[in-house]
Order: C-alpha cells, then sequence, then structure tokens
C-alpha cells in the first residue's frame, strides 16, 4: 500500500536548509551514514534477542513500554489503561486507533519524527499515519512482523549494531548476556551495572535490597561487607563484559568522608535511624565510593541526574514506575560533583561521564568542568533532550568551551528497540549540520569537521567507553 | 504625509529569511493572518469600550501606561514624572518628543516593533520616527482619533477580536461587562477572575481586604466562610462570562493541608501572628483551593509566577505599581506545583496553565508536566519573553517533548489597547516560522503543519479556555 | 611557508551564511571592521607595554598564562607541567609540538578560532597546524618575533587600541601606568581599581591584606579608617586615569548597613571572630559601600560574579589561582544586587555594570533590570561565553527587552595580549550578523542598525565607561 511520499524521505532531512550549510553537512553525514553503532548506555532488555522471538503486534512494537509516546497520549486525555492490549478485551487494533487518532499530537516531538522514521526505515511505510490509514498501516506491520527478517536478532544486525549495552540490577546472573556472548550475533551485548537501590536508603526496599546483597555474597553487615559486596559484583559484570556502571540519581551531590563516618552512616541508614542530612550524606558518599572503584576496577561511571521520579502518585500506584512522570528538576554539578572530583578527578584512567537534563548547566558547569578534567565527559542531551533542536543546543552550548572531544558521543539510552537507529541517525545529522555550519561560517576548516565527524561515532565513544 | 517604506511593509517581515523556509512560512501565515483575535487574557480596561471615549492624544495611545515603553525611556535617563501629560504644564507633544528623541534606544525590541507596527497598520504612518519627525508624526495622528472610526470600540471591531478578556477583582460588580454584553459590540468581552491580594497575606492591605470580602458576601469570618466567599465571587463571574480565574504569584509553590489546619492558618493570617512559613503554607493552600473551585465550577485556572513586584521602593512610592520595576525571579514547578496536581492533576475538566519568565522552566519541567498531566497547559511566553526572538526560542525548548498541542495559543497578556493586532501578528508570523523550519527539515509533513497552524489560533485557546 | 588557504580567509567569517543576511552583515561590518579597540576591562599587565621585550618564542606567546589554551589540554590528558617552558629541560618547541598534537581538540573553541585569527592576522600564518606543520610554523613566528615590529609597543599600535584598561592591586603605585603615560604610546593604557583581597573575609590573606592597606595609608585600624583607605587609594587610580573599579565576587550579594553595624562587622572579620553569615553580610556591605563611592568619585562599578575560583585543590596546589579550574556556578541578580540598587539605582551619574556567566540570568534577571534602572548595564558575554555562538544567545536574550544602548560594549577581559584584536574582530562580526538578521526580518530600518553597529563599538562603550 505504501504511495511514495518522496517529501519524507528527503535525503537531507534534519539538516540545516540554507543550501550552502547543506551541502556541506550532507557531504559530513554521508561519511558516518551507514557507520556501526554503537550504544553504550540503555534500557533494552538481553532477553528481547535471546529469545528472539516475533513481536506480538504493532503496538507491542512501538507503543507499549514506550512512555514517550503513551504520556504524550495520557496528557491528550487518553486513561493509560486504555493503552494496554488484553484489558477489558481490548485488542491491539484498537489501542493502535487510538494512537493514529492523536497523532496529531505528536508533530514537531522527537516520538512522532522517530516512529515516522521507523515505519519508513525498517518497514518501507511512508504513508501518514491517521485515522484514515491506521488499519492499514496496522496490518502491514502485522505482516511484516510474521516474516523472520523482522526478529529481533535478524534487525539487531540488520541494524549495524555494534555493541549495545543493557542496563541490569548488580544480582543478575547475567546469564542472559553469557548466551548472548556465545549465540554467534553480529556485535556485542554488554550489561551495565545499576545499583540505585543498593545505594540509596530513601529506596523502596533499600535494607531488604542490601540485605539480599550481602546475602548472595555471602558478606557480613558491616561497611566492609557491603562495599565487598559491590565490588565484588561489579567484578562479576566485567567478568561478563560490562564497560561502565551507571547511576540515576535526583542530585549530584558527593560527599567524601573517613572510613568511621562512613561505617557509622551505614549502620543508621540500616537501622532506619538516620536522618534526611545523614540519608542525602549517605547518598552523595557512596557515588565517591563508586568512583573509587571505577578507579579501581576501571569501568567508567555515568551519572543521570536530576529527575524526581513518580510524580504523580496516583498514576504509580495504578501503573507502577516508568510510565511518563518522571520530571526533571533544576540541579547543579559545580559544588555538588566537587568532592568526588577532588578525590579522583585527575586520575588518568577514570571516566566520568555526566549527563544533564537542565540545561543550564551546559554552558554553565558542564562544558567549563569537562573542559579542565581529564576524567569528565560531557554526556549527550539525554531523555527529552534527545531530539534535534535540543541536541543541536546542546552542541552549541557546549562546544565553544571544550570541543568535541570532551562529549560522550552519543547515547540513545533507550528502551525501544526499534527506535536506535532512528535516533543514532538523528544525532548524526544534526551533528553534521552543526559541524557545516561551523565550516561554512569560517570557523572550522573542513578537513578538521571531516575528522570530527568520523570521531563522533566511532573514535569518541570507543575512547570513553573503553571500548 | 506617510511616503512608502516598502521595506518595512515586507509582507514576510519576522519569517525565517531563508528563501525555502520563507516560502512555507508565508503560505502557512497567509492561512491565519486574517484569523478573528481571541485574547483570554489581558489587561484592558473594560471603561475604554463603555465610555468609547476618543484618545485623548497620541501619549495616552502608545506611552502612557505602557510600562514597556515608559520603562525603557527611563532607563535612558528620563525621569518618569516627565513622561506625565499634564505635570509642570507638560503638553502631550513634548513627551512625544521625549519617546522620539530616545528611539533609537527601541530597535530590537518588542516594544519598537510593536509600536512601527501600530504606526503603520492603524494609522498608515510609514515614515520612522525620530526627532524630525516627532511633530508630524503626532499631527497625523492626532487628526486620526478625532475620527470616529479611531474610537476604541471601532478599533475593536476592526481588529477582528472574537473574544478579550479582562482582568478584575473579585469584588467588581462587573456591569461594565453587563453593559458590554449588551452593547452590540461584534466580539465577546469578558472578565476574569484575579483573587491576588485577597489569597497573599504579605498583600498591602490583605485583612482590610478579605473583611471587605466577608463583608460584600454577607459571610462569617471564618475559613468556611471565606472560602465560600470566592466561591460565590466566582459564581459571579461566570454568570457574566468569565472563563478563567489567574493567579499572580512570586513563586509557584503548593499545600496541600486538611481543614483544621487551613483554618487555624486562616485565623493566625487574619490575626496577624502567622510567621513567614505560615503565611507561605497559607499562600500555597490557597491555590490548592482554588484549584479545587476550578475543578468545581470549570473557571480555567492560570498562573503566572516569578515575578518580584516593585523592585525600586523608590519609583513604587512616587508612581505606584505597575511603573516598569516588576523584575523576575528564578522559580520551579517540578516540587511546588506538585501536590495541587496530586491532587487535581488528573481532573478530567481541569484546566491549569502555567506561565513562566524563567526560560530555564520550558524544557526543563513544563514541558515534562504538560507532556504527561492532561491537565496542564503550556502559557505562552509572558511579558519579557513575549516577543519574537523569545516566542521562537520557548517552541524550540517545547514542541520536541510536548508538541503543540499542550500550549495555550497566544495570550498577549497586554494594558496596551492598540498593540494587540501586532503582539497577535507576530506570534502568528513566528509560529509560521517555525512550523515552516520543521517542514523544510523534513521533521513535520506539510499537511500537519497546517492544522497546527490553523489550531493553533483557533481550536486550541478555544479548546484551553473552554470558549 | 604559508601556502594561501582562501577559505580561513573569508572575509565573510563568522557571519550569517543566508546570502541575504550575509550581505546586510558584510555592510554593517564593514562600516566597523577597522574602527578603533577599546578595551575597558582587561588583564594584559603593563610591564609588557612598559619594558616592551621581544616575545621569547611561540609559546610564550600563545599558550604559556592562557588558561583558556592550557585547560583544554590539560582536559585531553597534558600535565600542566609538561606546557612549563624549562621545566625538566623542557623547551618551548616540544610544548608548540604539544599543542600541535591536541589541536583538533580546539575545533570549534573560540580559543581554537582565536588562535587561527592570530596566526593569520598578525603572522600570515594560514598552514592548519598539526603535527606535520608544528615546527614550519614554530620557525616562522620564532624569525617574525625578533623583528621590532613584533614588539608589544608596536603590536599595540599595529592593533588600533584606542584605550586599553589593566586591572590592578589597590596598593599598586601605578608607575608602570605613569611610565606608559609619558612614553609616547599612541593609545592610553588605564589601571582599574581591584579590591577583593581587602573587601574578602574568606580571602586568604585579608587580615594582613589590610594590615598593609591601612599601613601604606596612615590610617587607623577601625571601619572609618578602612574605608578611608579605599577611598583614598581610588582616588590614587583616578589620578592615573582609572575610569572603572572592578569586583569579582563568588555572588551578587549585596547588604546595605547603618554605619555602626557595618564597624561591628569590621572588627569582627578582623579579629576573625566572624560566622559564615556575619563574613558574607560584610563582603555584601562592603559591594554598596563601593557603589557609594562611585556615586561620589565617579569610577564606573563593574561586577564579575558567579565563579567559584580554583575547584581543584590539587592543581592550586601545584600552579597557583587561574590555571584553569575556576568553575561557574548559577547566581541570581534580582534579590541580590536589590539592597545596592535601592541605595544607589537611580543615581544619575552611577554606572554598574553586570556581568555574568549564568545565561539564566540574561533575559530573566538582567535585561528587566537594564531595561529600567539607569545605572545598570549589561556587561558583555564574559569568560567561557566571549564566542561567536554565546555572543549571539546573549543578543538575542536581552535586546528584545533592553534594547542595544543599556550593554556595554565588547569587553575582552583577557591576559592574552594577542588575541585582543580577534576577540573585538569576533564581537563585531557577531554583532553585525544579528543587526543584519534583525534588518532581514524587517524588525530593524537599515539606517537604525547601521547606527547601532557604530555605536556599539564607539559612542556605547565611551558612554558606559565615561570615556
Amino acid at each position: 500500500m505504501s504511495t511514495p511520499d518522496t517529501f519524507h524521505r528527503d535525503p537531507a532531512r534534519l539538516l540545516p536548509v540554507d543550501p550552502t550549510v547543506r551541502a556541506i553537512a550532507l557531504d559530513l553525514y554521508a561519511r558516518v551514514a551507514d557507520a556501526p553503532i554503537i550504544s553504550p548506555h540503555g534500557h533494552v532488555p538481553p532477553s528481547l534477542l535471546v529469545n528472539d522471538e516475533p513481536y506480538a503486534d504493532p503496538v507491542a512494537l512501538l507503543v507499549t513500554g514506550d512512555h514517550y509516546v503513551t504520556r504524550l497520549l495520557h496528557a491528550g486525555g487518553v486513561d493509560l489503561a486504555d493503552l494496554v492490549v488484553g484489558e477489558a478485551g481490548r485488542d491491539a487494533r484498537a489501542v493502535w486507533r487510538t494512537l493514529a487518532a492523536h497523532w496529531h499530537r505528536f508533530a514537531g516531538t522527537a516520538s512522532g519524527y522517530w516512529i515516522e522514521e521507523e515505519l519508513d526505515g525498517v518497514f518501507g511505510i511512508t504513508t501518514p499515519l491517521g485515522p484514515e490509514t491506521a488499519d492499514a498501516i496496522f496490518d502491514e506491520i502485522v505482516t511484516a512482523l510474521a516474516r523472520p527478517d523482522f526478529r529481533p536478532r535478524a534487525l539487531f544486525e540488520r541494524f549495524g549494531i555494534e555493541l549495545l549495552a543493557t542496563t541490569d540490577d548488580p544480582l543478575d546472573d547475567l546469564a542472559e548476556h553469557a548466551a548472548l556472548a556465545s549465540s554467534g550475533l553480529r556485535g556485542r551485548v554488554v550489561p551495565t551495572f545499576r545499583p540505585d537501590r543498593y545505594l540509596d536508603p530513601d529506596a523502596p526496599a533499600f535494607g531488604d535490597d542490601v540485605e539480599r546483597l550481602l546475602g548472595a555474597t555471602g558478606r557480613p553487615t558491616d561497611f566492609a561487607g557491603y562495599l565487598g559486596a559491590l565490588e565484588e559484583r561489579r567484578a562479576h559484570f566485567i567478568g561478563h563484559g560490562a564497560v561502565s556502571a551507571d547511576h540515576g540519581i535526583e542530585e549530584p551531590f558527593t560527599v567524601d568522608l573517613d572510613a568511621a563516618e562512613g561505617a557509622r552512616l551505614f549502620r543508621a541508614v540500616l537501622a532506619g535511624t538516620a536522618d534526611a542530612a545523614e540519608r542525602r550524606a549517605f547518598r552523595g558518599h557512596m557515588l565517591v565510593q563508586m568512583a573509587r572503584m571505577s578507579v579501581d576496577d576501571g569501568l567508567v561511571m555515568t551519572i543521570h541526574p536530576g529527575v524526581l521520579r513518580n510524580h504523580s502518585t496516583t498514576t504509580h500506584a495504578r501503573f507502577g514506575p516508568d510510565t511518563g512522570h518522571d520530571i526533571p528538576v533544576a540541579i547543579e554539578f559545580t559544588r555538588g560533583i566537587r568532592p568526588l572530583l577532588e578525590r579522583f578527578g585527575l586520575e588518568r584512567d577514570f571516566h566520568l561521564v555526566l549527563f544533564a537534563i537542565d540545561e543550564t548547566t551546559y554552558s554553565r558547569e558542564l562544558a567549563p568542568l569537562a573542559g579542565f578534567y581529564p576524567s569528565v565527559y560531557l554526556g549527550a542531551p539525554w531523555w527529552f533532550l534527545d531530539a534535534p533542536d535540543a541536541i543541536a543546543r546542546h552542541r552549541a552550548a557546549v562546544t565553544e568551551t571544550a570541543g568535541f572531544y570532551r562529549s560522550s558521543g552519543f547515547i540513545d539510552d533507550t528502551r525501544a528497540f526499534l527506535s536506535i537507529p532512528a535516533r543514532h541517525d538523528t544525532a548524526r545529522r544534526v551533528d553534521a549540520g552543526f559541524l557545516a555550519r561551523l565550516v561554512a561560517e569560517g570557523r572550522v576548516r573542513l578537513p578538521a569537521a571531516e575528522r570530527v565527524m568520523d570521531d563522533l561515532v566511532g573514535d569518541i565513544p570507543r575512547a570513553v567507553f573503553k571500548l
């Protein structure tokens, strides 16, 4: 059914419109358009590739679990329950029609662009989504999904993924990663150590989780046992190919403590007698401890701060976490991250990648920090900012201070597997456009821009993530 | 005298310069250039349209009371007293000459652009303002103002205003609105409930004002009486066509309290025994109460936060409020507005429009909130940000997260009646340019952009403000 | 050896690429391209021009002491010690080769652009810097530096510097400035009063410094003596041509106190008994005192706030201050600067220039303040923001509210003498591009833009700095 939509397939999409800049950008983009995808941080479940089962339907593929999509439908008045296939006898087609009916709400959004890219790039569907076309598009996807080349492993290889990092619980046995490593998949899938629940006394099951951690590693219930357990699990991850440890925290606040005070706080937070300031200090100190472990074991440390999770208690109670109402807050790094950097910021092989949703930190704090500390790298624009204009704003905000070589390379950070190529392609196009403008304005010579373009999708992420 | 100034009348003014983008933008703009004006929030006094008297002179028309204009003259060294006609024998022509002498200071400002638009669009004057042309332009305006088609009601209809909301005191009898409703004016003029002075214990005459409120409604001096009085006055406003209640506050801070604690705080703030934290809690709780009333009676709730009023005590003492020295402060919504949203954020027919001058909240907080909560709408760029580049920054900051359909449509928020068409035209042009870029970059298909363009000046404000 | 690189010498570099805008921008830029340089704030040591000795080598010229350059090399993994000529037998050529090996890191940075401008503009070297060309470029610069026309005074006159302000300690006898004044140099070199170390109780040697100040002026150790000493030294500076007093502070926080409380705090901070809040109040009060002195003696007051100095204690201990790890922090002006403005903000001849690295303050606080208070001027984009995109963002953020005539004109604030022409040229180009867009978008008439362009490099800085 797909009628050609030459407009959408404009090979220059996302590039600056000015003909001079666009011509340069097209050449730069062409250098990397087909480069392998390096995805050193994200949330694709490894089981997807282990099991390699066909996607159930277009909704499972493009809607369910993609809280970028479901939140905007919710904002448009759709109850989240109405997006669950099987709920109240609802079938996938009905949910798909809901998406189509609200599709105008996605105009101009990153999610809208990605889904159109996926429909076209993966399925060759260029018909605009809408109430009249919903059923035909649904059927076309269903037909494709039945074919073996639309199974996850086939797509993984078709996407040209060289490395995909998942995000995993420290107690995960990583059996799925082991299975993938010996499965003949073209491309590495590596785990990422994500210990938040074991480090934050305010996490819902902190005490139980620490107990499980100590039990699993046979460690005594004291601070040294706790640190040893974390180190042991990191080693387990490294043994399964992990390159980084990730920290999702509300504020980038770090505290350096001596061993005795660390031990005292550990006892207090476990006993539930620590007050808010002590719990905050413990969290902040554990970031310093994780940095120490990174210095010791070489795992790249990534920090994703500044999000208040589960803003709507009612929604969280009904639908659980990651349902679209995590809302950013203002943060600051200069003072908050200083204790960590005072300890480890000058360590030669320590890599610390700092992400932010609060754009004010880009030019004010992150570029100056990454422009001095050899350990600090600028994380790619994250979450709500992983979108064309926001990516361009990020480059404009940091490059004049820190250049390109203090940035991390693109990070997709997604649980929407199908969107990975579209997201990386978006970043490549926006970076090509940004560089092309610098060339056209006489600020960067073309050969220098070409080297930067190549490195942004290759040497830079490989160096930052020690690949 | 007006010699043609073909440059200024460039039909593509404010649109992006790139020819490809401009061509698309011109087509999009043409769809809405003559659409009726919907102005759901502003400060035009209803008496202007009831009395329908000719403007006294060009100064009364364009300078007096427009603190956008007077503040920049003041910054340029002009004493505010020297802008008052009649003061020290000063006539309007002298003030007009002062404006002309300082006109270069307005180059690049929103006010400068609007006034040029008004001179041209309303009076057909395209001669540049300056010391040499001041008298001739003054005379030309004086001549026009004597004509019946330059009286306020004639201008109202010529401007194509479909709806104009005023901002009114809760105890206003709204007789002027009643008079307007039966006056045969083509277009609705509706009141807006603005209760700040009755809700803020730190307002200068809070106790007296509450007493007047209770007296006017015959209510007892207790919290239930106070809430009942507010509800009764809201009903009075609704009876006169009001669609919204507006709140101008220094910080978007809300507090949910039980009835007993609310009543206790009410007694304490009235008695003057409440400390700063209690007064803040009372203010924050009254926002939650106003949200509750909006859920009950359907008035759209609009919040204009983050301005420290009357920064210069000396100026306030000499010239009163609204004289150009209200200065914005940093704000945050994610935590501050959460108690209100926890109570009412998921209510189906509750509409909460959040404005901000602190641009940092756009991508960080407001777009994520409006991208999830069905009740939350992104207020149009406000006050100092109601200007071409700032409007474009706003769209770029929020659209990738929240799309177009979570925004309020343009709000002029002005007391400068003559500037209303220029302001709405500015927003239409900037939105057309923004959309045109998305089309030219292959991010939004043209038919989708056309629908957005139409809806931004029609269905969107009508839906948000329940018109 | 220099082969022509016509690309880099594009006369339209840094201007917008769109042909329509670029044509207007070129015309505007041409008006001011060769205008004299007014540099009312910077850090060039006067001894450079007094001694007028040849630069030792290319490293002394372009690397040593330019912490914009050394910090990015450091971030790239170079030990700062490895950039010191003479250290461990290292010669200048070795350091130059290090710069060349890391030159790709400077692509897109302000420093990278300036150095290319300097190589070309001062030495006629257009060969790209890199490992293969490092030696030849080094030799070419060495040859040039031996010539008399590459000595500092010759360069000063070749650069067309009309006025250069240095930054000096209040106890400096200013003999070098006196020598320069009578040396026949074409162009003024004036001192700037910078009293931070004498005003901040938390400065490392505060007590000793105050004692030296009182000793040098023969004043008693009390608050009146201290204020008198500062006034006396300001008079000394004015006698040597100073036009401004500069304040580098962590936060723009001001406090108005009566004389008794000021005196009490003075005794407490000198005795070391003041707590943190009292030390902060003293600092904040001394800014008000400095404003009072500016009202009295006419020195323009400039404030550079919001930088946490010496972020890396280890680096500071090894290499001292100004070594690339001063990191900005969030600041606010609206409340913090208010006490000062309540006292002196309406004084007719008081000039207060407010700088910021925290871009969030531009549209939110600084433009509204400068758009009302006749004393407040918008400082040019500072430090990390002294770069093409950042300068353009600044104009876009403030102009719609405050116009061009409330800004300070460009300030280079540099200790890198050779970069002065490149920096001023950058600002002129970016301003021309910004203005050209406003013209092309029909927002500013061409004659008005021409006047603004001329004034930005002439009348505006002359008026703001009372030249």
